[in-house]
């Protein structure tokens, strides 16, 4: 919690499998730890009304979306997440940790599903004033430890997102790279291979710049 | 249908109770007549996507939509309905027939919602390339005509907008005054009152500058 009794913002981002639920996870008990009231969100979803829209992206009526209303739905249930549950946080001094943000719109949509960044970045203008996390952590994955850990998950099936093809997601992946490279202030590049532990002592070293 | 062998567009908006979908019927019936080929169809919805859509709209989840996440539902229903429907049709040479499109976005959200017209029209432009209609028939009726028609429509309720204040939809009547006002080229505004053949022949009267 800084001076002005604000939290702080971070969004966990990175590819499918990359091991991002986890670490949020993890890195919200480490908080608790140390006195630090934590929020764990996802994005799509996170209010009641995002997640009647994540419903519909990730498992769509008709022939699926076209990257434009994709886009637009994103958005929209980015505006209810961050205007009912994340803003608010925020002032009451939580820090709130988000399971993907608006750079994996900029990544899915802008850069993979070619709409362009700029598009992304005017809707998240309209939708959500803008609003960007503190810091952003990438989680970048080998090919192999995602597969390995998309493998794991029990149950699971891929949806409308994840079920596109691996040119798609390797567009996600160099897309989040990218801008980590390019704003090295919001953003920290965390190698996600390796076991779990590992990781989240990389991301506890990856927060210490908000201490 | 002009040379290009392309169709034409036609948007019907006013208030709730104005009597679109009831003169949007008949004005596809008097184009059929003439050979015309004519697609009804409405916003929000049109296509399984956008129909989705449409009942998060009017029958929220949670509390309700704010105006941001309200105009980007919107403004996805209508991509995936131009896309889907619109465009094809038109392509065809189908005339369309649209019960509202985006100028309602432009008088809710943008005017009586208070996100501003700016902000409406640039999600009309990320979302539909910003697609206009040939003609946009605005049908103004009084105050009395329109509870008269809501009355009598049978077991209906109010949904999430039209059950707003009588303030927030005298502000979205003088939007669309307003615009009709502002671009006479593409808008007419026609009075809806009165019984509904005299109402149809005004539309069709509206409609000789398309021929």
């Amino acid at each position: 919690m800084d001076a002005m009794g604000l939290g702080r913002f971070i969004a966990i981002e990175g590819g499918e499998g990359a091991g991002k639920s986890t670490q949020a996870r993890l890195l919200a008990e480490a908080l608790s730890l140390r006195g630090i009231a934590c929020k764990v969100t996802r994005e799509p979803g996170g209010t009641p009304g995002a997640e009647a829209i994540r419903s519909l992206l990730l498992d769509p009526p008709g022939e699926g979306w076209e990257p434009e209303s994709e886009a637009l739905l994103f958005a929209a249930a980015r505006a209810d997440h961050v205007a009912r549950l994340i803003r608010p946080a925020l002032a009451r001094g939580d820090w709130v940790i988000c399971d993907r943000f608006v750079d994996s719109s900029r990544a899915y949509q802008g850069a993979a599903g070619a709409l362009g960044d700029e598009a992304v970045v005017a809707l998240h203008a309209i939708g959500s004033s803008g609003l960007l996390p503190d810091l952003t952590l990438v989680l970048s994955v080998s090919p192999e430890g995602a597969a390995r850990r998309l493998a794991a998950r029990d149950g699971s099936h891929a949806d409308a997102i994840g079920g596109r093809p691996a040119e798609y997601h390797a567009q996600v992946d160099a897309a989040f790279r990218a801008f980590a490279a390019a704003d090295p202030e919001r953003f920290a590049l965390v190698d996600g291979d390796g076991p779990v532990e590992a990781v989240h002592a990389r991301i506890m070293a990856a927060l210490e710049r908000l201490c």
